[in-house]
């Protein structure tokens, strides 16, 4: 086969970045690449990837230290088949270690192009975030911040097919829009016109919550935990209000995990894959039958990527943000 | 029968309180008392006990809105079998509702003249703790705050017991000696004299915690956060550092709940009384075998109980503050 020649496009960061990343902190590079794996032992289990599209996290601190790790989707050159796993910001990946970076799912569903937020990391995070550490009974009353998200809408809708009461909060008015209309919460509320979110949660719960999914952190689980009930759960899936600040903000309210003996517990999508064909038993029907709604929030190009991830801070998409590398 | 009268001394607060109380908060009253319970259907469970002793706890914010509730150990007038239950402060009392107030034991073992401690509240608060919410596993490295506390010093020596490595801090040299060579700890620290909390825990526990009991909070609970190990768990027995503030220090580190993937879950020791016979089954054993020590604080008569609660914020008792009533 001959050697291709093709140009790489890939993100940097320029500076070390403390607080929020700014887009002026990243740089769109261009360096040309030879479609060949490597020589040499280190690359025997080696693949070379060619990356169609990333879904954008925003645990912006770890990008710091190790790049731009992101739940990528892609095609193995030349082979040609689907995968899925962890890579950076640019076009084509030398993946060295397929085995140890990430669990690569080869037997992708058929619908898998068009939910990638269903079927990939957002949809298990709900779940195992919801089932597993939650331990949901039915008619329980479950609160998700960030409500809109890529995660917070799927828990939504997982608990409102469970036989759960849902409310979610959200940061502006079609976000909250969203909740009620598209994806069928109960109530929906925008936290930015709150002024005391203590009050705000008793509207919404006058009997107290049972499940709190923590987006989040900060005042709104202080608040949440005064309005939680005896024996309730928080799964901390996410602080977004905290990262990226230099100290995070106080939590003053934990004397609630006694009196309302209350466990809460984080948890980290990577230790529930062995859930995974568990799971898209239970969703898979769900997404045929139309059951479930998804919004995801696209950017074309890679040439993009720093502005979705700066938004993301500020709450600007709306949905799972995707950037599309490549449209094969 | 006659109806005998007796002086019955009791204690009240005097005035609302707001931060840490003050023995001028509280003063020592006597009034005289018919050794009969009142007539009429309210009382038609009721039981007229004496008091003998109390063990003292510190959450006295409960205090201030529903007097002094204490776990007393008395002998039912006139029929003299030996109960224990929730009570108030004074030398007898009448119980309107004795089986919704507390569950009161009648079958305590033989044993239990010297070691209340042991076979009552703080016994059995260190078992469900450590047991139920933190799933030892033996080789696990244990850390416990506030240890030479009544629960402390037990959960220290049911988890040396059980197998596993276990280090205690508390806030005086004589305690640090008790932890270590009464109680069997394998290391123990004076937390008054480090300067760096973070630093001292990773001196004791290199590779992390994976239990921590928790009954402290405050700054501790943030440096713990920071060495726990992966799949943690943390059970909130107290929060003593905090009581009596008027806003509670804020918490910073959170985020470890997610990263490390910690359970945190408080608890009241009044949801394990189902698990008592279990409890006896393995703690009686143990105590005729002289394998568990335990240090008691004690206070002679009821006019010292203020002073010996005061005592406890500031960590003057040392081992469980007991306030002796009358000894028969």
């Amino acid at each position: 086969m001959a050697e291709e020649e093709v140009s790489n496009k890939h993100v940097i960061l320029k500076n070390y970045v403390s607080g929020f990343p700014k887009e002026s902190d990243m740089e769109v590079k261009t360096t040309a690449l030879k479609l060949k794996l490597p020589d040499g032992g280190d690359y025997s289990g080696a693949i070379l990837v060619k990356n169609l599209y990333f879904t954008c996290n925003c645990s912006a601190k770890d990008r710091v230290t190790i790049g731009f790790p992101d739940l990528f989707f892609f095609r193995r050159h030349p082979i040609g088949d689907l995968l899925w796993g962890l890579t950076r910001w640019e076009e084509y990946s030398v993946i060295a270690d397929p085995e140890t970076r990430f669990k690569i799912h080869n037997n992708l569903p058929p619908l898998f192009n068009c939910s990638a937020l269903l079927t990939g990391m957002p949809g298990m995070t709900a779940y195992a975030g919801f089932f597993e550490i939650c331990s949901p009974k039915k008619g329980e009353r479950v609160f998700i911040s960030a409500a809109s998200g890529a995660v917070g809408q799927l828990v939504g809708q997982f608990a409102k097919a469970f036989g759960c009461y849902v409310v979610g909060s959200a940061g502006t008015k079609e976000k909250v829009d969203l909740l009620k209309n598209k994806f069928g919460f109960d109530e929906a509320f925008n936290y930015k016109e709150e002024q005391d979110l203590n009050a705000a949660l008793k509207r919404y719960f006058p009997d107290g919550i049972d499940i709190y999914f923590e987006n989040v952190g900060g005042k709104m689980l202080d608040a949440v935990l005064l309005n939680m009930r005896v024996h309730g759960r928080i799964a901390v899936c996410g602080l977004i209000s905290q990262y990226n600040l230099e100290q995070h903000e106080g939590i003053h309210n934990l004397f609630c995990l006694i009196t309302k003996r209350i466990k809460m517990e984080g948890f980290l999508v990577f230790d529930y894959y062995h859930l995974y064909p568990k799971f898209l038993d239970m969703v898979l029907p769900q997404i045929k039958e139309g059951k479930i709604a998804y919004v995801e929030d696209i950017a074309e190009g890679l040439e993009n990527a720093p502005s979705a991830l700066i938004g993301l801070f500020s709450g600007r998409n709306i949905g799972k943000q995707v950037v599309v590398v490549a449209r094969e």
